[in-house]
């Protein structure tokens, strides 16, 4: 089956409120050129307080969250428990500064380590009309 | 800076035209339940044909895809050299057959490993006004 490593690439330093701030590891650091001519970015983050063998042999959830209790796959859901501990959260870029970037509604705790920053392409990532099971809109918007 | 280790969940089996097929590994098939309540999927895959010092050491690059040369920080582009070799795709769910999906305009090679398979959310996730530079809107969607 394989497997493959990533290396982190940052960290989150400090969450307030719905701002927070990443900071890129200098040795990754040229890899932000341009990035400020983007309005949102993909962050992909790793669930570091859930990488060990419970919370990744997870497959199945109650999302409890959002007020159901329904069995949902970890596929279905965007529980954090999960085999591979990769969190997404598409955010607002509210500012670069060197190395740091400034960004509006990162779902990730302080400490989390950095996997992947992507620009967002509303032509490729953005589709309003996707259909989602009525449970999910209810409670937190992922 | 520490790094972690990510277990391949399934293959990418099967590529015709726009659409794709994934198998889920069996060990992970429960994760599955409810995914068909959903019409689109974010799929996180291995870019494998890219995993090695070289294309894990890109930092920049030029998108000349999209017919510009200008140097682009991996960050604010998708670039598949980059230090974590993930890539991204939103993908219309068009079937399930027990382990396998069948899906539209996955951007992702035969035999490409699978790290994680999320339920596209348009409260989350769909942001149709993100602004993007020129050059991003020419060529490939992403």
């Amino acid at each position: 089956m394989g497997s493959g490593e990533v290396r982190f690439i940052g960290v989150v330093t400090r969450v307030d409120g719905d701002l927070s701030t990443i900071r890129v590891y200098e040795e990754f650091c040229p890899g932000l050129l341009g990035v400020e001519s983007y309005s949102h970015l993909i962050i992909l983050y790793w669930f570091h307080e859930r990488d060990d063998a419970g919370h990744r042999g997870t497959l199945q959830v109650y999302p409890r969250r959002h007020g159901v209790n329904t069995l949902r796959g970890v596929y279905a859901c965007r529980s954090p428990s999960r085999p591979n501990p990769v969190g997404h959260t598409v955010v607002e870029l509210v500012g670069v500064d060197g190395c740091e970037l400034t960004v509006r509604g990162l779902d990730a705790i302080e400490g989390s380590p950095l996997v992947d920053i992507k620009p967002y392409s509303p032509r490729s990532d953005s589709f309003p009309e996707a259909r989602t099971p009525d449970w999910s809109k209810n409670g937190p918007p992922s």
